[in-house]
């Protein structure tokens, strides 16, 4: 896959799944909303719960993993990196979306809803039967 | 979800995606195809490339994740444990299938098939934003 095609992998998909190390160092695997936000392939922003399970895994260990899958055309693209947990005001407001309040009745400062930011060092995209690296930046 | 609806799941996906740890302490994910033999919630068998970096990561270090997933009904499924990678005949043979030699030419003995045998040790379901601890045995 070319630049581009791993770029439009990454946006078709409603899903991504994030990969952690939980507190005994077993990988954890979840699948979570597409990320609202990516700046190129190098920084992607999540919504979450804070009270989530995988706010306290990287909290802990910030070591994430984002993988996005095509499984019918059988393309893969990993991206590896650190995962931060934002609670400040101006990044909660960056990716704020107006029916979010289904989730997090408070509104934008409910103290259920944070930001994660991802911001990735190493990419690998699979086709073919053949995986190799690229450059997230 | 209920241990038969856990199953159900498990049992109705193309695809799994594995959890591994890498070399450098970062969680690897990548989608396969779903275990061709599973016992009970416990044990679960696939077959992967020898040359894979994910059977090099497993060699290193077993701990491993198996997480099935229904995106459109947001159900999710993760076991946690062990991966074991087996070379030996009876395992080969256990779960190899006759179409088997498009990928690998060299048939059953074929060094660039093995196997991979997870052993689950716990069990999380995720369903309606919630998520539950299960017992795999």
């Amino acid at each position: 896959m070319n630049r581009e095609e791993i770029e439009r992998l990454v946006d078709s998909q409603p899903t991504v799944f994030v990969g952690s190390v939980d507190g005994e160092g077993f990988p954890n695997v979840k699948a979570m909303l597409a990320p609202r936000v990516r700046e190129g392939l190098r920084t992607f922003w999540l919504t979450t719960n804070t009270s989530s399970m995988r706010v306290a895994q990287f909290r802990r260990n910030p070591r994430a993993a984002l993988y996005f899958c095509d499984e019918e055309r059988f393309l893969g693209v990993q991206l590896r990196g650190t995962m931060e947990v934002l609670e400040d005001a101006a990044s909660r407001r960056f990716i704020w979306r107006e029916g979010d309040t289904e989730y997090y009745p408070l509104g934008v400062d409910d103290p259920d809803y944070c930001v994660l930011r991802f911001t990735a060092e190493t990419g690998r995209a699979y086709s073919d039967y053949h995986s190799e690296n690229f450059e997230t930046e």
